[in-house]
């Protein structure tokens, strides 16, 4: 009856994603991070380090750097917040400024803890641009012009769309998506996990993606007031407020920092808040590692997704026949080192 | 451009659930929150203490308690494993051991850490159930003897189901379930978060769930080692594991531990273990506080499910149309006092 405890839920998980390939075992079925080990030098992309940003926070209670990297989205997603993080960040606007917020199961969110006092708020920057409410969705980034790796076949069928689907799975109901939110869901061929419909293209609040903290409608936020997602996917957020990014490299830093006691998680004291020491684009940064993400067009992201989709080996004895694109992470790694990726 | 931190995501999470009814403006939209605050007292359900496990952890580094409440499944969900667990409790067996893995957006698993080595294992007491795979779906509860909530109003049409759904949502698509991971999700009267399709009835891995740790298949644990999920639904494991219950009070305690940085979580150190004080049922916890759930039969549960999928307020600009039901958390309170509900 004793079992051991590392074996438990071993297969469940994304292990780290390393450069080589995997042990070969032929009679073992393999394994999402099989796959991902496999992986052709080629079929892994370079993030720019243009696209980075480096977020330093102080050491932790046993002297640990701590190091949060944030990677940006491409066009056609939320450019105009993203516009006017880059000049935030150029200002050094970030510097100084604290992590203000961090609610069980929802979000981690920084930003300037005086904001509310016209008095003692940080001035922002000049020439901040303000984004209006419909640049929440790419309307007009057709899905036609942009073929999608979507985890049905069914797909295919959509009108006006030529892209064709490069990833099969085997649904319960290959007729139609199941999501909740979307008339479809899947990855751009840029590395980002959307969902579309006739209106348009957005990209989805998973684990790890990193939005803008905002007021009421109609303000859409300046992206000086940033929030990461730590917990379920608050899809309900999707097209309600912009995403900017994706944190590749430290979130535990973030996840794990103590709830607030303030409603919806926000610190009562000053005391609580960890200070922001600085952020930069990681162009700025001198000895910041190179970090590459696994293309979603390459085929080993293909087959990612299936094997994710259908968990059948020593440890699976009932494939799901579906997945969740917040449960298909892009598998990020350091170049020629070791690192894990965001989420399992 | 500046705006108040404080109003930042306000909408879009669950504050405090109190006792008392929410302000009222009749001219503002409803939150799902504002709906639970107003439910009526014969809406909620007490929890029998008979199902509450308590788990006490050491203080933390400030010196404040940490206790983790733990509410067991009823029949027919995983009482074979629950059972074991009663027995375990019963034994004093949890007491002494550690919390050994925390993988971000994943588990906080504990266990025995000697489990491994047969010459330092603690003894399991004797008279533990083998629980057998099929166990992990309860095959002879019939949809039809069971009504479901369902986010759904195509459910009703399924042959042999009786019940009707009592909550209708503007889905995208009416006539056709939107989950990845099954032909049908809802909640049980109960009051589970559940799937189902012809094969019966499962239990679902949404955040604050408490499963089962096991080997490989053909093991499938005692109840000895247990995980509670802490990021994203890890729906893949539906069927594949046991779940025997939910986190209703202090799972901050448990997410916000330091992510081992072993394989898959795993601390590498005894130190960096969390010792487990004790785990008692609720019954023999001198000054345990009352606790109940919002029943998943009552009106207001359906308009909490409702609403949680048409957000349509001050915040919210654009409704999803559907919500997925790892993001209808089971609201639950202290009786005659506050509390945080599981989730957001």
């Amino acid at each position: 009856m004793r079992h051991s405890p590392v074996a438990v839920l071993a297969v469940a998980s994304l292990a780290l994603v390393g450069a080589g390939p995997p042990p070969v075992d032929a009679g073992k079925p393999l394994t999402p991070n099989d796959i991902v080990a496999a992986a052709a030098p080629a079929e892994w992309t370079r993030i720019s380090p243009e696209d980075l940003l480096v977020m330093d926070l102080p050491p932790d209670t046993k002297g640990r750097a701590r190091r949060v990297v944030i990677q940006l989205m491409p066009a056609p997603f939320s450019q105009g917040w993203i516009g006017n993080i880059r000049k935030l960040v150029a200002a050094r606007w970030f510097d100084g400024i604290a992590v203000v917020r961090a609610q069980d199961n929802y979000v981690v969110q920084w930003g300037d803890p005086d904001g509310e006092d016209p008095n003692k708020a940080k001035p922002l920057p000049k020439g901040l641009r303000v984004v209006p409410e419909s640049e929440y969705v790419a309307a007009n980034a057709k899905v036609s012009d942009m073929p999608f790796e979507v985890p049905l076949a069914g797909h295919a069928a959509r009108p006006g769309n030529a892209g064709k689907p490069r990833v099969a799975v085997r649904s319960l109901d290959r007729s139609l998506p199941r999501d909740s939110y979307a008339s479809f869901t899947g990855h751009s061929t840029s590395g980002w996990p959307v969902a579309f419909d006739s209106a348009g293209i957005w990209p989805v609040h998973c684990y790890g993606m990193v939005g803008v903290g905002r007021g009421l409608s109609p303000d859409t936020g300046t992206g000086a007031e940033l929030y990461v997602v730590i917990g379920q996917a608050p899809r309900q957020l999707d097209r309600n407020i912009a995403l900017v990014g994706r944190v590749i490299e430290g979130i535990e830093d973030l996840s794990t920092m103590p709830r607030g006691t303030g409603p919806l998680g926000f610190y009562e004291t000053a005391a609580e808040r960890t200070p922001i020491l600085s952020v930069r684009m990681g162009s700025g940064v001198a000895g910041l590692p190179a970090y590459e993400y696994l293309s979603t067009e390459s085929a080993s992201f293909a087959a990612y997704v299936d094997k994710r989709a259908n968990r059948k080996d020593d440890f699976y004895i009932q494939p799901a026949g579906g997945v969740d694109v917040c449960n298909v992470p892009v598998p990020v790694r350091r170049v020629g080192a070791v690192t894990r990726p965001v989420g399992k």
